[in-house]
């Protein structure tokens, strides 16, 4: 496979989770409009939708529908949306740009952000309620089960705890590993996951080969943020660069330095790639998309 | 049926489900512990658990396993805590007393209480999908995607929207209506739909009922519970009362007065004891409760 077709393979993915979350998100003429408006402000038009992109590669180990795994990977995505909305918020990061646009709270208004993510949670929850993406009903309500799990207290919001507590704090590697792992590798995993339990005929040890490969991609792409965060300037990265080192919050970089933290990328590149071997051909997508995350803008 | 009677059966019910939350709400020595400790202080240990308690009411119409109604119960209250402890954030009530307690962020602070909110959402859907609840997976999907629909941006959160953009403002009795249907109506009517749900053998004219009686008795809530911010002290009602005028948050008190919405309160109980007339005998616990909600500490 071909360069040129993994961006054709991106582009169409990209542009088929944007219908369909175009379609799904309340329109705002739509009562309570400033809501609506505000919930489409922070979930469209913006990110490289790589958890929706994961999902449909860990499908195609199962033959999965690209129909139902637009639900899922939009549903992922929804949780992540708003996890950036409350993330932005003066009470946490208190950042004010993200994708290149002023946060959901300075260009609404903290009340307003508040309520988008809380709404953004539910409305993806209610997807996977409302639409039929695994092979049975049964298999349908353990996605429901994962995707809780993988964004409540003991995945990403117990991460983002674990991260404010960490503030100002010198962490370790595998405490910050501990750290990554919930924040948003959580999410990572339940994207690749999910996408793969769209299809059916992968047993429980060919899930744990999915998760694994994606536990080992979500580590890397926090491990190459850091480096993003650490090297590039504000314009490219599309919210503000140095933000973390600013606000005293431990990072790979802080922790064992550039030069190392690029090299424990292409190691985790490593761990995802040999996890997803026994799959054979029917991996090349998410092998492409391990290279495409770890291989970004450095 | 005799008001002991009620009585023995509600503290039934609200130690079961006290019982249910303690056990699935994760251990304050679970990393990470903070936000754990938090979480459970937002749940246990006070409320009415008038959420549940409709939902077995309701449940008792389709003979629903208590155990199963437990869930589905505990799924609502969970979100209807999460909905308290987001709506008393400085920056949407601002208020510092919630069931007689210091309210969440009070007690914790900021950060810590908007992720509770977040995590107790998905702690709630986790549920849904984990447990069986209703007599056939399938069935059991159409509980997520309700529980969803109730607290999204056309539920709860959109009604808290409303209110906010309400604020300062004069509604009239039906815009107040709409207000309450979204803010606490949505909730309490996927309380006791989700109960009947839980058993077999409704139609879907039956969950319409149970709907209709639900709407009726939410409404009727809202109005007490506007009567009882304008009438009673501080101490007996657990929160800081008078908040609402003083905050210029429109009422039924202050859009019709002391005298007619404790009136309208009567009316909407009648509406309510109408719609589950059809079921008889097996509707005597929702009756009951209706009478509980409306006539509570006039």
């Amino acid at each position: 496979m071909t360069s040129t077709d993994f961006q054709a393979w991106t582009a169409a993915g990209q542009s088929r989770i944007e219908a369909f979350l175009q379609k799904v998100l309340p329109s705002p003429d739509i009562a309570p409009q400033r809501l609506h408006a505000a919930m489409r402000y922070a979930v469209l038009g913006a990110g490289k939708r790589v958890r929706p992109l994961l999902a449909y590669a860990a499908g195609e180990l199962s033959q999965a529908d690209p129909e139902r795994v637009t639900v899922a990977g939009a549903a992922v995505e929804i949780i992540h949306a708003y996890s950036l909305v409350h993330d932005d918020l003066p009470c946490m990061d208190d950042d004010v740009l993200r994708r290149g646009k002023p946060t959901c709270h300075v260009e609404f208004d903290e009340a307003t952000a508040l309520l988008v993510g809380d709404a953004l949670q539910s409305l993806s929850f209610q997807l996977l309620g409302e639409y039929t993406l695994a092979p049975d009903a049964k298999g349908q309500l353990e996605m429901v089960k994962l995707l809780g799990l993988a964004s409540g207290s003991r995945g990403m919001a117990g991460g983002q705890a674990i991260d404010l507590a960490a503030v100002g704090k010198t962490l370790n590697v595998p405490e910050l590993e501990f750290m990554h792992i919930h924040k948003t590798g959580a999410l990572i995993r339940a994207a690749a996951v999910l996408g793969a339990r769209c299809g059916a005929g992968l047993s429980e040890a060919e899930f744990a080969s999915v998760d694994a490969y994606a536990k080992a991609v979500g580590l890397a792409f926090q491990v190459v943020d850091d480096v993003l965060d650490a090297e590039a300037p504000t314009a490219t990265l599309g919210k503000t660069a140095g933000k973390d080192a600013e606000q005293g919050k431990p990072t790979y970089v802080s922790a064992m330095g550039i030069a190392q933290a690029k090299s424990l990328a292409g190691q985790l590149r490593e761990e995802a790639l040999a996890a997803i071997t026994p799959f054979g051909a029917r991996s090349a997508r998410l092998a492409q998309l391990a290279d495409f995350i770890v291989l970004r803008k450095f």
